[in-house]
């Protein structure tokens, strides 16, 4: 129950320990495809371009601006917490000249701020981050994309922690480039980073001048290879593929309103029993992430003890805060399996033993 | 039977379908101290920082290039396959000036072309791939190395497909930076790069003066995770560490020696019923592959057919040549737990049946 990874179902589980198929095998192949259909039916997107990249969700983040970015070019980037902290680093790494637009952790970024950064700029792109992990925020996005879309830049998001927890609607909100995670509402291992390019988000890293400074993540060859022609790029993580299928089509079998549903509800009955016990959620009201509660420690509590308490009397893990919330927050997280009725009153009930 | 993956052991398909732990998990943080310890043994290495990349075998390429490499710094690469063209890609990505030393595919690279090289030179590093996974050809290691470090340069090895299969000693012959895959002759599924960094290497690494251009696989921040600290930097794969985890120790439990034994037994096995086929292996003699055969296509055979008739009739995948060598060789893999006397036999005789 920290940030990630959460649990997997059995079927998950299962599902990597069948033989391995060779990457270009006929049935490997067959199942790409029913992978790239369900991330877009999981994204709300038609990107003929959405795949997973063989790495974590950072392998993913990284993907999304070393084939956008080239040396020199402007980018304005919301930073409220970890992550979008990442992303500059990141960004940098290519060359970027980078603008930030900041916030106090636990806020979110507010489209007027967005709306200030773009007076006078003409970025490449617009990157924020959807679901602060490490905050429990959630930023509103589809006022930022409008704002981006008409200053002619690309939108990137990253949806980690978002995707399957709560509304993504690339095609509707105008996303050009998200990456998101496998192991949060997901819930398959860590190991992917679903990936979806529109087509001027495309275009750009097929146009670019030089060449994408990263070979394992270039959008150019990798295309070739989850694309018709097949060509051998890299061995594509067998097993890690078996999992995220078996994932997305739990995923689409819950049906993802439900299961949008089913992660607000466990988060509003988390929060009143938190209340009940005079605890409260730190992250900005009415902006409260679902999948991941960033809970303010009582004064009177020992952080580190009473996490070290549960995972030993419990076998609950729970998250620490990071940045300027270390030691001021636990971050509970209700993500994909791990968010049930069940976890919240066990949590709880632990939760309140612990702090005695 | 292809270029890899092999097949993996029952128990360490099992492995995977363990309930995940946290990345930061007391118990998931032994576990990777024991994969370091393992990986040492099976590099025959002291190096502190050895450990698996989070991505596949081509990833841990990426890392040993970004890490080491500045712009303009000078590198020599030997190409006699696909995977030194795909080094000196990657090396130019990085920036780097590259004097490439050719040998025809399944040739290996002669010490001599590499002390030609070097006169007159100062490269910051020379990288060769060990085992050439498209050519069957086995470089031998242990001349050219004396002549990188005599130079003062640092030797680079790609062991992606001979880790496991046949001798791999890092302190013995001075290599100061390897990558490695999982998914040949570990026989565990694709998904982690194992590296390793001489001291040396690291401190190339630590003291450059630009930040490594990749965040994923910058090397300075990896250590703190996976060094003391714990510092988390990105989400580990953890089903895959586990896989990994339960590979080596079947390594290290049948032993290095006998491994290596093995798959030279069953190399000979295959080779002899070959001949008796009238049918060669394709590399140079004397250096030919235990693990990775390229054979020879008898002139009136369909390459393509044969394959597709191993594969439907006997369920058993071989691979194509690439490059100069599509359509001329197939390419049988005996990695790891695919390396025994009855598949070379079931192979010879599927072999025999499609050649009708």
């Amino acid at each position: 129950m920290g940030p990630g990874p959460s649990n997997v179902a059995p079927s998950v589980l299962r599902a990597m320990s069948a033989p391995l198929l060779g990457h270009l095998d006929p049935l490997f192949v067959k199942m790409m495809d029913e992978i790239k259909t369900m991330l877009r039916q999981v994204f709300l997107t038609k990107n003929e371009m959405t795949f997973p990249v063989s790495g974590t969700g950072s392998a993913g983040m990284e993907f999304c601006f070393v084939n956008l970015l080239e040396p020199g070019d402007e980018v304005v980037i919301g930073v409220n917490g970890v992550f979008g902290g990442r992303m500059v680093d990141v960004a940098e790494r290519c060359g970027a000249k980078v603008t930030k637009v900041e916030a106090p952790w636990g806020r979110i970024i507010e489209p007027a701020q967005i709306a200030e950064a773009l007076k006078g700029r003409r970025p490449k792109l617009v990157a924020i981050v959807h679901a602060e992990t490490s905050t429990g925020a959630l930023t509103p996005v589809e006022e930022i994309a409008r704002l981006v879309r008409e200053a002619g830049a690309l939108m990137v998001l990253d949806t980690v922690t978002s995707l399957g927890g709560c509304p993504v609607r690339l095609d509707e909100w105008g996303i050009d480039a998200v990456y998101s995670g496998t192991q949060k509402c997901l819930s398959c291992p860590p190991g992917l980073s679903p990936v979806s390019l529109s087509p001027r988000a495309l275009e750009t890293a097929t146009r670019r001048k030089s060449k994408v400074q990263s070979w394992y993540l270039d959008v150019n060859l990798l295309a070739s290879y989850w694309g018709q022609e097949r060509v051998y790029h890299h061995t594509a993580p067998i097993s890690m593929n078996y999992a995220l299928h078996e994932a997305l089509r739990l995923v689409l079998e819950e049906g993802l309103e439900a299961r949008w549903q089913r992660h607000q509800q466990n988060h509003e009955l988390l929060k009143a029993g938190l209340q009940e016990m005079g605890v409260a959620i730190a992250s900005q009201p009415g902006h409260q992430l679902w999948q991941l509660n960033a809970v303010t420690v009582p004064a009177q509590a020992d952080e580190a003890a009473v996490r070290k308490k549960l995972l030993a009397d419990f076998n609950i893990e729970i998250g620490a805060g990071l940045g300027p919330l270390k030691g001021k927050v636990w971050r509970i997280g209700l993500m994909g399996e791990t968010s049930s009725a069940a976890n919240v009153q066990t949590v709880l009930g632990a939760l309140r033993k612990a702090l005695g």
